[in-house]
């Protein structure tokens, strides 16, 4: 065989130059990012189609390739990294943690085990020790980094599964709130719970678990065969930021020795200011909590974690043997994550958390926010006084809920007409809101958090909602 | 507040700095890999020991964290991109990769939803299309990316419990043989069986699953009261490579009307070679089957797939709704990603296999695995030649296994001579090899799979084997 025909390996020269013409592309995206539209979908069908393709068999020059990404594909989105994406829960992107995973994709080593790297083990480790750290969980606390909250939350799922019942596990019922993620059903199901078994527990008027009901809900659970063992409380519910009263949700686990679950994907690093420790009062009492550091961290898409207050129960949940996996011993200082989590071999993900936070230490990490805090009262406030403009959920942590309600409307026709004012925001370009629907009424949230959003694009914000109103209400 | 408190956004300055320090390293990195020893974690348990630390307040430089990372990280680490990497299932580690990923985290889409990010949405679903047309899928098929073949296995096995299964699904059985992979019956567990629901069956003299014996314990078990209805065929063990008869088993599954999942992580990417098709003949007729770019398409560590001969199976297994997630249809021809995996939040895996094959084509991915198969063959001829060394496995794929066996030594003495040897040839940091335990006899192996290996490399492994064996020998 011509050694040339299977050659893989770029050249120095080649490697310089691909990260030079990426970076070239990256550095207009990044410097242009405010001037680029928040979203720009409209062609997207269209272009989908064109590029679907089979397996090609022959190359295509990597200039040609960033002409696509960058001159069609990537503006074709719904611009997430933008500072005024206030849609779903923002990311942010951090560049550091694209230069993180520069690094350890061209260095490409294991960290699953630690005795193939330990150092790198270690910054994994520290990584989720500053986590427990964070929310003050206990010394014996460990965890893991997932790709996202929908993992962590089945992680916990299962892990709670195991830890607190038998393999005949089929009457476990799991409580969470009307308001709760999706995940949580779904990693419910995908655990092997009957869909039937997730209890929707009703929330109160600022959408927070009903605990007099969810303890009502246990006893009639009990009395009729089943069992109890799983709550999943609130850390910021997606729809509103409603945080749960975790105090009284982990008294009242205590007392039903049951599981409780934080689901902090949005809200669980506000814990590193006081409003939000405050508001998050007893996360730390939690049997374990997803955090989503894609998320309140300001990474890029593809870290979250679960931390566990007794690390041990995750060497439990995933115990199991293999001739080839080095011996571990869960008293060691060392960890070998793949005796924790369902992964074996997988992305060295501590770096992308590592290297901004000790490139920065975690103060500005706090105070931007504590600044996204202020901006949601802000943003809050401002509503307040536009006419027929209602809202409908206060900000907890960073994310409002806001409907337009003129009189003499109601219904279906008040949900389209909010539906409206929502493309109608979106439509302007200069910010992205999302909407979701609360007891039948369809609702626009702002949701506060990439590290990029400041002061000038809330105004922007209730600059185009004021406008956006004025004009609808004036057709009318 | 003031503003700079808080600022995480880079200038451009530091930003191409950042890019510039970094590549400087890797470059340095890169150039000289060959001449890196293999393996060096003799101070790994001392320098992981020092970099534990609190949640840092403060600032560090990146430059004194590069120092950190090239100058001590990640050199103490068995050196998994090197070309002398041979143990475990090696992974490469395409540069390519890197870049793709610098792209994706610096434009920070959100590629689980077709509606946000059309067109990255579809390199994604190109990736899958072009996976299920390497393994010969129907139209059909579909799948989803993953972060490496555990997670693929766990979700197959959830996939095929939810498909064949009702709700009360424990008496279920699950069959793998005893050579593979230990994720097969972790993820059984993690999805709710009982471990002893998980059956062992034997294999023949070549490692492969015995389906005489398969047949009877299905009919057992039936007899029983059980439930049969997976069976996880290997197409590649991580102990020998050792590929199962597909066909064999997609013929007793058909009749037995039980799922076939095929764990190709380490095989699977071997069809696009004429021997490796052959090899594998039937994994097309498999339900659901495992692959990882990461392994068979040499990219860094972080990437799985999970195919589907119906994709539509995903949809039902992952079916869910909440109300701020965009409608989609199954039918059309965008993808949602989120509705067809546990995950929702995540990175773009689609891009780091998308750019290098479009950037090559597929041909020298398929010339690298021919050229793999071939080094493993010189390998076995070269060791049959060594007095007292035996081959224990010949390579079925790109792996094989050896041990030493001079005369009058046997059992535990004959296991620790050979753990010996392996430390021996590993000692001389050339090549990395691992060990394995095959019927009480511990067992060493050489897995060709990285695209840095070339015959140079297998000619020092044999060396070093030869040496090794001789001194050892001659101590005696």
């Amino acid at each position: 065989m011509d050694s040339s025909d299977n050659e893989l390996e770029l050249s120095p020269e080649k490697r310089h130059q691909m990260v030079e013409e990426a970076t070239k592309r990256i550095w207009d995206h990044l410097e242009n990012l405010q001037d680029q539209p928040a979203a720009d979908t409209e062609n997207g069908a269209e272009l989908a189609k064109q590029m679907q393709e089979p397996l090609p068999e022959e190359p295509t020059s990597f200039e040609e390739l960033l002409d696509l990404l960058f001159g069609d594909a990537i503006p074709c989105s719904v611009n997430t990294a933008h500072p005024g994406y206030l849609a779903y829960i923002p990311g942010g992107g951090l560049f550091h943690s694209a230069v993180a995973d520069l690094i350890s994709n061209s260095v490409n080593r294991y960290v699953g085990a630690w005795l193939t790297a330990p150092a790198l083990a270690r910054i994994e480790a520290n990584v989720i020790e500053w986590f427990c750290e964070i929310v003050d969980y206990p010394e014996e606390a460990f965890g893991l980094l997932t790709t996202g909250g929908s993992m962590a939350n089945l992680v916990a799922t299962i892990t709670a599964r195991r830890e607190n019942l038998s393999e005949a596990f089929l009457d476990g019922v799991i409580y969470t709130s009307d308001q709760s993620h999706h995940s949580v059903a779904k990693a419910a199901v995908l655990a092997g719970f009957p869909a039937e078994n997730v209890r929707s527990v009703p929330t109160n008027n600022e959408y927070q678990i009903r605990v007099d009901r969810l303890e009502e809900m246990i006893e009639e659970d009990r009395i009729g065969g089943k069992r109890p063992f799983l709550v999943v409380g609130s850390a910021g519910t997606t729809n509103t930021g409603a945080v749960d009263n975790l105090d009284a949700l982990a008294d009242l686990c205590d007392q039903e020795e049951m599981w409780l679950h934080a689901d902090g994907a949005y809200g669980g690093f506000f814990t590193l200011t006081d409003k939000g420790r405050q508001q998050l009062s007893g996360i730390e009492r939690c049997d374990s909590i997803t955090l989503d550091p894609h998320k309140g961290l300001f990474l890029p898409y593809g870290t979250g974690a679960l931390l566990v207050r007794n690390g041990q129960a995750l060497a439990r949940t995933h115990a199991t043997d293999a001739e080839y996996i080095p011996d571990w011993d869960p008293d060691s200082e060392f960890v070998d994550f793949s005796h924790l989590s369902p992964e074996l071999s997988r992305d060295f993900r501590g770096l992308r958390v590592w290297l901004p936070v000790k490139m920065h230490g975690i103060k500005p990490f706090r105070a931007n926010l504590e600044e996204k805090l202020a901006l949601a009262r802000v943003a809050t406030t401002e509503i307040k006084d536009i006419d027929h403009v209602r809202v409908v959920a206060e900000p907890q942590l960073s994310t409002l809920a806001f409907r337009i309600e003129p009189p003499g409307i109601e219904g279906t026709a008040l949900n389209e007409l909010n539906q409206e004012l929502l493309t109608a925001i979106n439509r302007r370009g200069r910010v992205h809101l999302s909407g979701t629907t609360l007891n039948d009424r369809f609702t626009i949230r702002i949701s506060v958090l990439s590290f990029r959003t400041h002061k000038e694009h809330i105004i922007h914000c209730i600059e185009d909602l004021k406008e956006s109103t004025k004009e609808l209400l004036d057709k009318r």
